[in-house]
């Protein structure tokens, strides 16, 4: 094997470094110890955050920033990206509508709207896209996709022929869902919503009960916005004949995964999957001696959808070595072990602070994975 | 390969593990992914803290408390060890004479004493030894030994037929040395000194001057205590005629390399190489398919003797594959690359203090040897 090949398919690690930049700390190591590696870069994502920035990078596309209207209302700047293919947009709802844009005291998921991922989507329509990719973790909304539809020009009004204002609180007076003003782009446009919940919109396992709490709801408002949910779907149900309060995932980020099925061509698709099918990482994968993953944390919840666990499922498939790496290694990582991974190493070289591990990300990488390919390197 | 020989030749973790702990740790983790895997345990040291221990572990052989008195003349509870071989005994200097014996406020090098660790000695010729290693890190004194040969029956006496006060800061009135009443087991002794250090008894490189100021002397000090010494290996050049002021080593444990030179047949010796000349590791490492080592910390010293450095050079010898372990990875580690040292890697899993990385360490070199081990299982 003279000139072993490399397939470096990480996520990003969160507060640290981009999928890409982990790719660079990666092959930077690797030829360290084997200067004649050929190390092909495939940054990952799972549908969280850093999915644009990754299915960016791994297609050489581009990302473009934008002012919408944010949760409360006013204007934040968000991205989205443009893969290299030219035709499919990718957004992450969080951009617009996350958590993160709201403070602790201001979280309300009465009155915080998904409006700002409406306009994201209409920004990637303004770009000609066909399809778009949209991760929907992070959401400081419960309005079951209300907003994102009102700025796709779908009008929702109330007994009185008002517009809705913004949130989950006021979806309890919708009496009219007009379509007849809808971007007519969305037509022809496929949207893939990368999710990993399957929680349905309304009842026990619904949006408000489950994920309304972390957003600020007191468990009179949990009760409301669950009423309100079930109310928006009949009236989705009856007047557009759409069933999406059953759906498994039409829960997803505060009913958005609901707003999309109902108005939009969309399907609900694992992330990890969909990114792996964007940045053709199986047939990189074919090429591989040693496939190189990873993430900012991994523990026994990798196996659930994360980066690392597609990554070492995809390579397993033809065979080859799975090697992570990670910032955080927590508990029972066994597990990882029947699911295609070969080995895991930490990367932190010494008992630290979070803020210095953080920091000193790329260079921890860089080492690590020198020693890996160095241990390598005697099979070779 | 179907049975694959590990041998496990780590240092102490310091205030973590003993070496046999980390062998068994080792042991643990490479079998969760060899279970056919044979394992070799070859606990080492380099003469420093943990070298009584790890020689003991080795040989099988035992350790003994006893209370002698300690650097500040007060008893004081110390170890000393007899091998496996039954003739060989293992003193560390510091057990007895130790800077950790005494606190911040009572350091004080002019009355400190070595008069415990020549009762050490005396307690392992009681055992009947033909040899003693003697590790002599971490001491307390700068009394050139001075207390270590009256604790084994040498007079040392002022102008007045007085026996000399405990501590470096009497040794200036050292007129007569009489060896007449020397324990006559010492002739037919041999003492294996186990340090690194170069420095001279005396002068600007000399014990006094290089290591009095850690051990609590004040400038004024040092002259006093420098000049005392220089005095005392006059007055022993000129009644014994032997020359310990300019033997390199001689400075070690202020000067406690040149009392054993004086009185004992006493040999400097690289502590990493005695260590390996007594477990026997270079027989074993000839039987290894892989080699671990490892230390609490490493840095680019460690190839300045230190237990990964001398393992590696021994089984580089015979083409073996060595990897190092550490809680500890420091800067500058590639200069082992060049030494012998074929991986490195951390153990500590994840950002933490470092009281939990010292509290945790046996899990980690489990898990990290395990990954490792699953790592090298491609080449078997």
């Amino acid at each position: 094997m003279n000139n072993p090949v490399f397939v470096l398919a990480p996520d990003s690690f969160k507060e640290s470094m981009t999928a890409k930049e982990v790719c660079i700390a990666m092959e930077k190591g690797i030829r360290k110890a084997l200067p004649q590696a050929v190390c092909l870069h495939v940054p990952m994502a799972d549908g969280g955050e850093g999915t644009v920035q990754s299915l960016v990078d791994a297609t050489d596309g581009k990302i473009y920033h934008t002012t919408v209207t944010g949760p409360l209302g006013s204007p934040v700047t968000a991205d989205y990206g443009i893969l290299g293919d030219g035709e499919t947009g990718a957004i992450e709802m969080a951009s617009a509508s996350g958590i993160h844009l709201v403070t602790k005291e201001t979280k309300n998921p009465l009155i915080t709207t998904t409006y700002g991922t409406g306009e994201l989507i209409k920004a990637c329509l303004d770009k000609g896209v066909k399809k778009i990719i949209i991760g929907i973790g992070g959401s400081a909304t419960n309005d079951g996709g209300a907003g994102m539809a009102q700025a796709l020009g779908v009008n929702l009004l109330d007994t009185n022929g008002r517009p809705l204002p913004f949130g989950g609180g006021s979806l309890g007076t919708l009496a009219t869902v007009a379509v007849d003003h809808i971007d007519p782009r969305l037509k022809e446009t496929q949207i893939f919503v990368a999710s990993d919940v399957t929680n349905p919109l309304c009842g026990e396992k619904g949006a408000s009960r489950v994920f309304g709490p972390q957003k600020g709801a007191t468990p009179e408002m949990v009760e409301t916005l669950d009423a309100n949910l079930f109310h928006y779907a009949e009236v989705v149900k009856e007047q557009l004949g759409k069933n999406i309060k059953d759906v498994p995932g039409s829960g997803a980020a505060g009913g958005l995964g609901a707003g999309l099925l109902a108005f939009t061509n969309a399907q609900l698709k694992s992330g990890i999957d969909l990114v792996m099918e964007y940045t053709g990482l199986e047939q990189k994968v074919k090429e591989a001696d040693f496939v190189l993953t990873g993430e900012g944390g991994i523990d026994f919840q990798t196996q659930y959808g994360k980066t690392p666990y597609g990554v070492a499922q995809a390579a397993k498939k033809y065979g080859k070595t799975v090697i992570v790496v990670a910032g955080y290694v927590g508990e029972n990582i066994d597990v990882l072990y029947d699911k295609g991974v070969d080995a895991i190493f930490g990367i932190v070289p010494r008992a630290m602070t979070i803020e210095d591990a953080l920091t000193s990300g790329q260079q921890n990488i860089e080492i690590t994975c020198e020693n890996i390919a160095r241990l390598l390197s005697i099979t070779l």
